[in-house]
């Protein structure tokens, strides 16, 4: 299976991003995690993402905050799926990083989920994966199972005796 | 090849959604184009999306706009890779459409590209496909570099004496 | 007396869901309590809403966060009046969830109260119900009373000697 | 069966309004129109509004764009359900009538729909006046079905030989 | 002189506004200080505010949170100078406030000031006092030569040998 | 009389601004009209703002676009008051001159109107130099009465038969 | 003198950026105009801007709309003063282009102007420029004059009899 | 070597600015800090910015929160460059300082930098400086290489075993 690479533009994102990387290994899915920066380090990310295809890589997952070039920056490089994770920094919420990270411009898309949406990206990756396997779109079928009865067992505790 | 299903929710966001439609011909992907309103047909949706990996698609794309919940609805139904468009309407210039398409909570992601972004949809949903279609996979390529040839074409004849 | 039902997305959503139920308490309205998910349990969700005419229940209140879907989800599958409470969460201050819940298209409204605001949805559910039920229209007038009395109060406390 | 009151805050903003009429008037609603505004004609409107209950009225309506207060200042003099109806003026997209309208403080809300949507109003005002009237519960369950029908019948139109 | 009324929808707002009663008692003018809610005790603003000028009121303030409607509501009872301040509540950081206030239509004007700026609505209500009280205006020119001092003050501090 | 002062900070602001001085003439209120720049004739915004005073003006306005300086550069010259009109440009629909107006620190407060609000600026200027002005105080009762009896004919003409 | 570049993503940006390149002229400053995107043609623009001081170039113009990363992949490539212009495209009215210009992380400055501001753009280089070309500083201060004058000519044109 | 001031408008603004005059000293540039308020002390500022050029300043640095208008007013009073650092104050997270800073009409532009980004405007200040001063130039140069290194190391230590 095609592996997936999670590059994060600072350290300082480690904390959010680690939840995408906790997904992935609870999917069984085999990642890269990277410190990156599409501003300090653009050449490392541009060779990176021009060779992703090349090393394994399905899916590239680009994390980053305030003026979030990360994953534009990281398409402009490769035709393989890239997906964004916008990030809450100390100004704005957010905003500024979601709409730097989706308005992307007419022939390079990047898949964008919401701020702070770490888990996300790794279940979307996995989703993109899944499109040619089978075993890993079992997997998904069974979280989402458990995540419906989980919510379930949620509504029950609150209404001890099934009122319906 | 799998399939790309174009689901919108209305028959007045043709014009946008056309452009998606467009790009899958273009890249030789075989879609679907659907209106079905995740309010007015919300089984019709629910059916289409709970049936649609049996049915051979591999990714489905949503465009809405307003309270744009057409992609989550989607994506409630299916693990499906689901791309959301959010479109813009009379009001808020398309911002309403993006926080409802982009915004969801952990567990159920919809890979959200820009503002009636129909055609970027198409090519997210073709770089999803090519994760395991080589022949696809050199296409994406190809449209990338006409696109940076048009580009380099523009530049020239702004610049019609060669300058560096 | 026709019942209310209160659901919310995730039982994190309870602290600010309880002022909901504990004001139709105070009205002696009837209602019951769910945590149902618009993504995770969206059958539970649409099964519900189906049958809630049929269950006895007159008006429903949906809370949820981010691109908050619950309340024009469960419009979408009732014609009973659908009160949304649009939630605040860790981004963006309930701006989502608020442009998520109310710019709902044409033909499926959601009565939507101010972001957190699940007080005032218990009060606009008994406004509902107080059409058609007079002892409840005057238990409504008489807490209008009240809350002016209080505040009429709480002026006296910070003018002791009258000045009007 | 109870009447509706529509009061706009100007004639400016009649034809925007007028869907909201003529929605009342297909499902047989009987309706009063007025012309009365928050801050031009307070004392019209707390009269009015004060009346409401004792002159047959079951809900009110209230239109206004900027700072919007018609529904607020409505909402504060009886305890009918009151339904605000944001209105789009020439700058701010409406976003001003939006906040104006919703975000009422605990214990007087507003039952606020989207942004100039007029006839989603007329709806959800049908939709209270059916919590005690089966035969108009028939008739929104009927609109209900036609306009599904209108949906998939576009989505036939666009799908000409059955797909699925 | 004539005084300034200070009108509040709330005793929760008494910490921000009380910075506007201690300027003004700095500045030597008469003031009342009122918890009147429009939503809650619209009679009690409405007398007030319609009385204010015949019972010798110059100014007055109306400081609101949320949908921030007493600035316009005392307005529309009175041709007194209305000076609007918009809180800051737990949502939108005052946004709604502000919009609420601020962006009232023809004919009826409310004199903004910034959110939580109860201090400048003061020192607002005393250069309009001050338009025909030539010692008001003494003493306002006073305060902001003092208030320069302080600036000039703080840089000498910073730069203990003077530069230029 | 004191006289109104009207800035403007560009010469293309003149068909908003001009129904401030039709609105200041329909009163009898003397007024000047000036194009005055912030930045680019700032010193003689501010040697006419210093003056002002002393030229017997009662009140500035100022109407400015983008990062409108204007309102605020006055008000830190004289201790007049003065009104800020925002003005709407060809982006952020007048979001950044009403913030860049009305989010004035503290000492220094700019009387802030709608957005394009330039006729009740001058209402507003009236209501100012009414306080001390008993004629000018009936003139504004009296458009007042004009205002509501307007409204309420449009009212009349919506409802031919008196229906209350 | 060193010259300017002015980078723009897309051809049909040239009409807001030609009053970039006209300035420049205006103030007798040498420029080259490129057409080169971010995402489309990275490798142009990185190798562009690491050259960029190699072949004399002072100061490096972008302009660039929605998703506007091409100031920051300049900048990230070069130590040259990068100066960022947003372009308003079919959405948000450029507040996406002003945040993903602006909100630059630490360590790599983009020097924004104002939305559309292609103008200011070139003024600023030129002031960068004059730093060390005191020639050019003239040529500010005297285009300065000039904005002044025009300014006071058309403020005596709207008051032809001299009132101060 | 000319020297860049670094104006703030309040003493509360020290803790940001800071970073400004660190990153200044470290790059071994003169500089000169002053607590200057465009609407408290204006004629301090216009006196400053008016004679900076004599005094041999090459830059200005302006920070202010709110309705920032500091850096503008300093640019209406200079041509030499002057770069506005937006400060976040308690309410719309700085929003209102970025708006108030960057939207500058047409012929006096100010360099923005992004919400509380004082170390950049330092380096934003020092690559203009470098654009006549080789030795500088390097030093830029050499802090890149350095923040390159550092965030190769933070990737090496997140991956032990090199993976490339």
């Amino acid at each position: 299976m095609k592996r997936v690479a999670i590059i994060m533009g600072s350290d300082s994102d480690l904390p959010v991003v680690k939840s995408c990387a906790d997904k992935l290994s609870e999917l069984g899915i085999g990642y890269e995690m990277h410190i990156m920066s599409a501003h300090r380090t653009p050449s490392a990310v541009s060779e990176f993402a021009s060779a992703a295809y090349e090393n394994g890589f399905g899916v590239i997952i680009a994390a980053a905050g305030k003026a979030a070039h990360l994953g534009g920056f990281i398409a402009a490089h490769t035709t393989l799926p890239v997906i964004g994770v916008p990030l809450k920094s100390s100004a704005l919420d957010g905003l500024d990083a979601l709409l730097a990270t989706v308005q992307m411009p007419s022939g390079i898309p990047v898949a964008t989920v919401a701020i702070d949406g770490a888990a996300n990206a790794a279940i979307l990756a996995a989703e993109i994966l899944a499109v040619s396997d089978c075993e890993l779109y079992e997997k998904l079928q069974n979280m989402r199972r458990d995540m419906a009865a989980a919510v379930r067992k949620k509504d029950a505790a609150l209404n001890p005796a099934p009122e319906k």
